[in-house]
């Protein structure tokens, strides 16, 4: 999916909204539990009742690979049923030398056909940029984490006052553009994402930590909001088990469509 | 694997010598592609060639998961195979917020059995814990890459002279002990080693770039050598690759008797 066709979709859609799918066997109604796989006929529920009400998914991958062959056969049903106009992100928070980081890239691209990965940083440029040899593919790097470990080293500042994760933030411009390039930006850090906005004006961030870890979505749109709306926002948990009994599709489904109306109100408020 | 079995180990067999199964079905010889599990044919072979020789098989996972769920079986194969006095080191560089990062543990200590799992420090201090909940197992993180990349950020000083890399082995020995964590220090930067053995004297490092990526031997025992050993040094390419045809298992045992006889007079030299 090219980022054209992203912001068509948020502007159609009046929702910025991406769906984490962290599917869990111990969390999901217990009714699914008899069928023949039961996190994809979970997550088919999901996608069915929710696609009109967001943009993006984001399955998570350690809730798939922690039951090995079958959690990705269930992965790979889960994105090749996700309609093409959504974005698929594989959060995989993935990153080795060039030699290998070549390797998750025909993982993630060519076997899964995501439309995105999310990377970690740590191994710098050479572990990135096999990433962007993909056509029409996306790296998510993380810049700043919503979760409390994000302070033990992102913030670490050099001599001119630079923190790491601006670094991170002005290194990678070198490496990718705002046309295959986004940034997992944690919501949990609502000022944070200012900061993050003045040095890249143009790229869009993912934004995972509103609802279950306490972000707001309204500090997001205020210290986020670019001209091409550049967020995606994540919510998981509080959509796809807004229920765990029969009716858990029509609830999740409610609560992405209250998310999707407050993000319509907010780009009505832009005049986007 | 406890630290003192692995020291035991390292005395038996007179070798620090960790072999690395970065398996390729494009280098792997042509008439293994026949089988119906090749990749696992190809390590069950290299196993028992070289099995006296080392005393760790490390596997790179993203070598297998680009195959998707057949890659994840052979992979299950290749560490159930592995012989029980041998360390498995899953090198997945994983990462993620607490929540997420206890189904990667899942993952590879209960799923796949491995001794130990890479990880990737940028998230802090909860994306690493969950794993050291597991008994007998070992986290071994990512302080100072053998990579190109590594320049990137891991050298970034604080206001202190601190770099990045030093605060990550500082500060992670607040979360484990020289019983559950080690660390990647790469082979390429030798006097970085030596840096890092005087944060770091107890714990084991895992050494990557010796070989194909130009590190020396000689200077990672120099610089990295502690009383009980201290140091993994790994060999991928150099050893499974030696030779691509029938021979090859033959080939990769040379290979990794010419670096175990190394070792042994580098234990011999330090009267261990």
């Amino acid at each position: 999916m090219t980022r054209s066709e992203l912001i068509a979709q948020i502007r159609i859609k009046r929702s910025f909204l991406c769906v984490g799918l962290d599917t869990d066997l111990s969390k999901i109604p217990s009714h699914l539990l008899e069928t023949e796989d039961p996190i994809f006929e979970f997550n088919k529920a999901i996608i069915d009742a929710t696609k009109d009400y967001c943009v993006a998914y984001k399955p998570n991958v350690a809730f798939y690979e922690c039951h090995g062959p079958k959690g990705w056969e269930s992965l790979k049903k889960t994105i090749d049923y996700i309609p093409n106009n959504i974005l698929t992100i594989a959060d995989a928070k993935r990153g080795d030398i060039g030699n290998t980081s070549k390797y998750y890239a025909n993982t993630f691209f060519d076997y899964l056909n995501a439309d995105s990965v999310t990377i970690a940083p740590y191994m710098g440029e050479d572990s990135i940029t096999p990433f962007f040899e993909h056509e029409n593919k996306w790296v998510i790097l993380l810049a700043l984490t919503s979760n409390k470990g994000a302070l033990d080293f992102q913030f670490i500042a050099d001599g001119n006052n630079e923190e790491l994760y601006k670094k991170v933030l002005r290194k990678s411009q070198e490496w990718g553009s705002d046309e295959n390039l986004m940034y997992v930006v944690g919501a949990t850090r609502a000022e944070g994402i200012g900061e993050v906005r003045k040095l890249v004006p143009n790229h869009f961030f993912l934004v995972p930590g509103v609802g279950a870890q306490g972000g707001s979505l309204e500090d997001v749109a205020n210290y986020g909001w670019n001209n091409d709306c550049g967020l995606l926002v994540n919510s998981s948990r509080g959509i796809i088990y807004a229920s765990n009994d029969i009716n858990f599709a029509e609830a999740a489904a409610n609560s992405a469509k209250a998310l999707q109306t407050q993000m319509a109100n907010i780009l009505d408020s832009k005049n986007f």
